[in-house]
């Protein structure tokens, strides 16, 4: 057996059994093994940051990891900076990086690179595996230091020669270790703050968001009355909502917004998530969104099972599952104009039961998320990272980690150039993706940004900011790469598009001009 | 004056006049001192890695850096496979990177990522400014650093704050050192194994391939008579030729014919060049294609003035230069079944005076590198880092940095797909740019590797390198990007086609079934 045989047998053996790659010539007996051994999935995408933004998807909706396969330094590189937004999701990744042979590393290679120096920034866990025999005790490592919570990238460098020398040994899968609960301080800390009358908000974030631990945290606020609230942080990976569940607000993006969001609290209750601070830094604006001297408890850092902590927060404080909101009809689809506002009303009418919304509609969509709380029961995926370009491929990944479920993709047209070659993929695994562009032809959030800087643009400014000139067409750049599409440019005929588009199998674009 | 502002007067008073970028919110004070400092020519890309790519071709045709313009580290990440290309043609570069605020930056915001550690493997300098008073100077010392032989990747940092705050300060243009001439004993060295009468080959890299050095290269050649011979590195940054030039052939990219073209040396006399390796190892193939035991001369090292060695080298042999090859008629266009061969020759016949010749043309491509030393005066321009989607990038900036040229891009359909935003930019920019899509739908150099470890590709191993299911639709991707183009599969199709495409003005794309 060679190296890169028992690679593909421990990845099966650890329950790894999806790969997402776009491999090169030091990963071809990676491939050849995992053409003559069978049970992995293989995903093929046409550039780096797909393959790493469908495996973040993926691990959002499997809470398992997926393995990626990359080629070289460059390859990796290429894929950064969705692992940088999976870093922030704590999304569980294998990340297989094939790399120069061992003995070839030192003569320099036009290919060769500092692969391990590119992948540590984003990995919790990396390591250049020495020779054949070490590859598979190496790949039972990276899936338990992945998948060890709060969930992480696991990077595992593969030199060519590991791979196609003799001597693999087929990695035993490792233990994974159940998440640490919170100390009893912690709970006792929470329990004070909301006892306490004064004004105290907990921040949920992580696993916290699932749909079980929002009711516990809804209880909680109910028991404890006007006092508290609860609030989800600006980005999360996944948040289960909709109607019969338990809605949370998230902290604004713009400061001064989320400033006034938090004004007067004297609590904050960190539940698996970071005290909020503004995602960028403005003259003269505060970097922490809480007010200066408010009184910061964690009660889970994001290692910890926060649904445990909340039960028993809501134990001591004897509060029972929150009431579930009364039933609301849904809303007629939107006519006319297209605005946010519309949009959000159109998704709360028609958004599928189940579906996966994957949110990476920037400045125009800031209405989508307060405006479905009452559409069909979903889970809406954010770009946690900033790193724009990440939707796309969440989408990819999410539609394959969530079998059965329409992936609804709420995507601004800048962000979308950046990894548009997801959408080949979508078409040649006949995913269900319904991408919806909207299409301003601008990047709208630095128009809004330049006017902060305190002066109008002028033709320089504007040019850089601009994507008219040529305009973009959404529906030419998806035929191209054989997914059906339609351009919409009211609401009413965004309706008709959407609910089609939800109806049938496989991918469809929308580009929907706003 | 504030930070930004320093930064565009420093990089005017420095000859740096064209920025090609990608900016973000933390960029946006530098793009209003753009908008109110005349003088620099900003050109927008839709991804960095366009943005790095267009700077390296820019760089190769005017041996003076343009500025990037990137927005944090994950924004840096998009760019990096392009800037380690750039670092292997040693292409000057002043790569600014906008960051959060120093203050900022200890709230580890969603995008706060090591960028100084990403930005380090590809440069030969980098720094984060230290404040706004300290930007003029940093961007000085990054021009130098850039421009000083044989160039290189400088990469400022720039926190948000030391561009929005008061105090800038313009720094004052550095001097940058002429490069070194090749210490005596190099020449002498040189001279004496090109008098042995053992068989002697030269290696040509970075200066040493432009029109008036190859002259006096082959001068050498000829005076020595047959027991000396030169040859390019595989890869390379630049290389004038075309008719009345001096031709030079290159190290094959094959092991197999690397060993065996470079079988029976006895003398390699490095030029600007490090000694030829394989691209990749394999099993139980050398990795030095040149044989064991044969002497190593370095005449220059790449920081070295290539030209002034070899005309010393020719001086002390009594060299002239090489007698200009006879004319050769350029043969009529192919007609019938598109092979490289064909396509070789047809370029051969219809090529432009003066064109630039991007090529990233990869397994397909092989022939058309010999089969153009007749055609009409031409520039060519290689992927130097084997990080594939540098090709329609490159052919961005050619464009830019070599107004008046036609530039024709030689694009393997699947490395195009990497960074196929940067066909609007050159429909933005108008850029005279004609590529041609080498449309065999599959990642053919992987077929040809993966039959070389042994196996016939069974339906996995398939389904990862072929980029069929469903086919790309060339033109209609292009369109999509506001670039004309049309699709050919036969010679005479092409042959008109690229006629027509080079006569007018603007970028063109021909989708070539091979």
């Amino acid at each position: 057996m060679n190296g890169a045989e028992s690679l593909v047998h421990t990845l099966l053996a650890c329950g790894v059994d999806t790969c997402f790659s776009n491999p090169g010539t030091s990963e071809m007996h990676f491939v050849a093994a995992l053409d003559r051994i069978p049970g992995m999935r293989c995903v093929l995408a046409l550039q780096e940051n797909v393959v790493t933004g469908a495996a973040d998807g993926y691990a959002r909706m499997q809470d398992r990891p997926a393995a990626t396969l990359l080629h070289c330094g460059p390859g990796l590189a290429n894929g950064l900076a969705n692992l940088h937004n999976a870093r922030r999701a704590r999304s569980p990744i294998v990340n297989l990086v094939g790399d120069q042979a061992t003995h070839h590393r030192p003569l320099d290679a036009p290919l060769t690179a500092d692969t391990e120096g590119w992948a540590r920034p984003v990995s919790t866990w990396t390591r250049t595996a020495a020779d054949a025999a070490a590859v598979g005790a190496d790949c039972a490592s990276a899936v338990q230091a992945a998948r060890t919570a709060p969930g992480g990238i696991a990077t595992l460098i593969l030199p060519s020669d590991t791979c196609w020398d003799e001597g693999g040994v087929v990695g035993t899968a490792r233990a994974v270790p159940t998440p640490a609960q919170a100390v009893p301080s912690a709970i006792d800390g929470a329990v004070r703050a909301l006892r306490s009358g004064q004004p105290t908000v907990l921040i949920l974030g992580g696993m916290a968001l699932r749909a079980g631990a929002l009711d516990v945290a809804g209880g909680i606020v109910a028991a404890v009355g006007t006092s508290a609230r609860m609030m989800a942080q600006t980005s999360n990976a996944r948040i289960e909502r909709g109607a019969g569940r338990t809605p949370i607000d998230r902290v604004p993006y713009p400061v001064d917004q989320a400033v006034a969001a938090l004004a007067g609290t004297v609590h904050l209750i960190l539940v698996g998530a970071p005290a909020p601070v503004g995602f960028f830094a403005y003259p003269n604006k505060p970097g922490l969104m809480a007010p200066p001297g408010c009184e910061v408890h964690v009660l889970t850092r994001p290692e910890q099972d926060p649904a445990d902590a909340l039960a028993r927060v809501a134990v001591a404080l004897g509060a029972t599952t929150a009431p579930k909101p009364a039933a609301v009809p849904r809303p007629e689809p939107a006519r006319g104009e297209v605005t946010s506002e519309a949009l959000a009303q159109t998704l709360c009418a028609l958004l599928p039961e189940h579906a996966v919304v994957v949110d990476e509609s920037v400045s125009f969509g800031r209405a989508l998320y307060p405006g479905t709380h009452d559409a069909a029961p979903h889970d809406w995926l954010q770009i946690t990272g900033g790193a724009i370009g990440c939707g796309i491929p969440l989408a990819t990944g999410a539609a394959i980690g969530a079998p059965g479920r329409r992936v609804v993709g709420l995507q601004a047209d800048g962000s979308a150039m950046y990894t548009l070659q997801g959408l080949w993929t979508q078409a040649r695994e006949k995913l269900d993706v319904t991408t919806v562009i909207l299409a301003n032809r601008k990047y709208a959030i630095l128009m809004g940004e330049y006017r902060g800087v305190g002066a109008n643009p002028g033709r320089t400014a504007l040019d850089m900011m601009d994507l008219g000139n040529p305009d973009l067409d959404w529906v030419r750049l998806a035929n191209g790469m054989g997914v059906e599409a339609a351009r919409a440019d009211t609401m009413e005929a965004f309706a008709e598009l959407f609910a089609q588009a939800n109806a049938r199998p496989g991918p469809f674009v929308i580009e929907l001009v706003i």
